[in-house]
């Protein structure tokens, strides 16, 4: 999807968010700050959020020396939901239908996202997890996923955030493993996972991971490395996690099956969903060697 | 106060609001708003927000050749009030405390700010209304608010938005009126009051009005009208609605009454008050002959 002009205030708000990870000096926040509004005053509305968010993102990175502003909250991100795994995992296996909660415990998760939120807020994530139980998306869209998933040969996850990554590591606990591949950031971006966080939280150990080559906040596939663009190419089903993969793949070709927690009003325009709305949308499923793109929400 | 690097996404917000109401054309969105862009990136941040609001505002209405684009808004926000006026009187007069209720109401009305929000929701207005019974200021400094009226001989009432000059309006007319003056902005800006919101909700036909000359979204002395400051030195108790009002007022020396609803987590920080509480804070306190500002909030 393109750039909206309302996306402008949450890239500056974003960019604030990032500086100040990086230093508490307020006249070097101004002065970035500075820098990436002249590069939003001359930006292309035609690419996507994350490819935006990629420019600045990296122009704060280049500029400050700092290669991972979000180095400490990923790591906290992922120990406080680490800490959760025991009251999840239990959950999940003592619920009528496991694979619903999973599912529906992984798309909560997608609200640890610092591109919306400035501190981990415990009782936030807690709130997210609870609120999922009382507005979970349709059972029968869950079992639509739980079919795909069982007639798919080849699967790739595409992971989004960190602390999210552990709500993930419970959904593709229930998944054929082998067939699955995880794949994470190439480089350091928001709080985006990269392999650091996979290995953390255990990804690494039960299937296999595979970074996209890129330090977009999303998946732009032609900043991706070759070999993650045969891995893409390859997959017969894709499962996204968070508003940035969406963002970058919403006009793909491919059988994708977007889970995310909707966050702003630009989204849920685009997709249709109202703000706070944990979705599963399923889009550009390849009819047969009809390969056009056919949108359809659950 | 100064401006705060998290106004700079509100400005933005607020600058396409504003062209939004100029036009539906999308090229013309994104044009102006680059240009906001432009002008906040070279942006002096010691000036108050209310300053930054002049001047991106003002840029809007000599690009677009439009001198008013809040017009029919105002227009209707001015409606929407006076419509409520028989049942926000009878709420007012068979009230245990007349004058509480009043107060507690014309701050309540400060919600209706199009620097804040993007359109007309009645039920938004409602709401905070009835949210306003729940948490209203503590008595007993509506109750100091009503002895400063009392001993004060030259009052001079700031309003703030269309609309919200209705509510101002059944709280004027439990003051003794011959001594009380109220002030509207010079030129349009914003939706805030003009003299043609206090005639058309008929504050002109109860006290004097006078506007200060300047079309900035607050009260900055220096781009008002000799008069308008004339008026403003003589005062010897102003009363301020709205964050406008109070973000270009709020380091002066005089003793003013701030009345305003805190919308936004910058004047939460500067203020003390948490978003979304009603506040009166009463500042710059002029003692006997010592004209040094103390500043106390109630």
């Amino acid at each position: 999807m393109k750039t909206y002009l309302e996306c402008i205030p949450c890239f500056i708000q974003q960019a604030l968010g990032a500086v100040r990870f990086i230093t508490d000096d307020e006249r070097v926040h101004e002065q970035l700050l500075r820098q990436v509004i002249i590069m939003i005053s001359e930006m292309d509305l035609s690419v996507t959020p994350p490819a935006m968010g990629q420019k600045f993102h990296r122009l704060i990175r280049e500029i400050t020396g700092n290669n991972d502003p979000y180095e400490k909250i990923k790591k906290d991100s992922n120990q406080l939901a680490l800490k959760l795994v025991p009251r999840l995992r239990s959950e999940i296996q003592n619920s009528l239908n496991p694979w619903e909660t999973a599912v529906r415990l992984a798309i909560a998760g997608n609200i640890i996202d610092f591109a919306k939120i400035q501190h981990l807020d415990e009782k936030l994530i807690y709130k997210a997890l609870e609120d999922s139980a009382v507005s979970p998306p349709p059972a029968s869209v869950i079992n639509k996923l739980a079919n795909a998933v069982e007639q798919a040969e080849d699967i790739l996850y595409l992971g989004d955030n960190a602390g999210e990554i552990v709500f993930d590591r419970l959904l593709i606990e229930l998944m054929p493993r082998a067939k699955v591949t995880y794949g994470v950031r190439g480089k350091p971006t928001i709080n985006d996972v990269t392999r650091q966080d996979a290995q953390e939280t255990g990804l690494t150990d039960i299937v296999e991971v595979i970074d996209n080559g890129s330090d977009a906040p999303g998946t732009i596939l032609e900043t991706c490395s070759p070999e993650f663009r045969r891995r893409f190419d390859k997959a017969d089903l894709i499962i996204s996690k968070g508003q940035g993969n969406y963002e970058s793949l919403s006009d793909s070709c491919k059988d994708i099956f977007f889970l995310f927690r909707v966050k702003c009003a630009v989204i849920a325009r685009n997709s249709g969903w109202a703000v706070d709305s944990l979705v599963i949308q399923r889009q550009g499923l390849n009819i047969i060697n009809n390969r056009r793109r056919v949108k359809y929400g659950y």
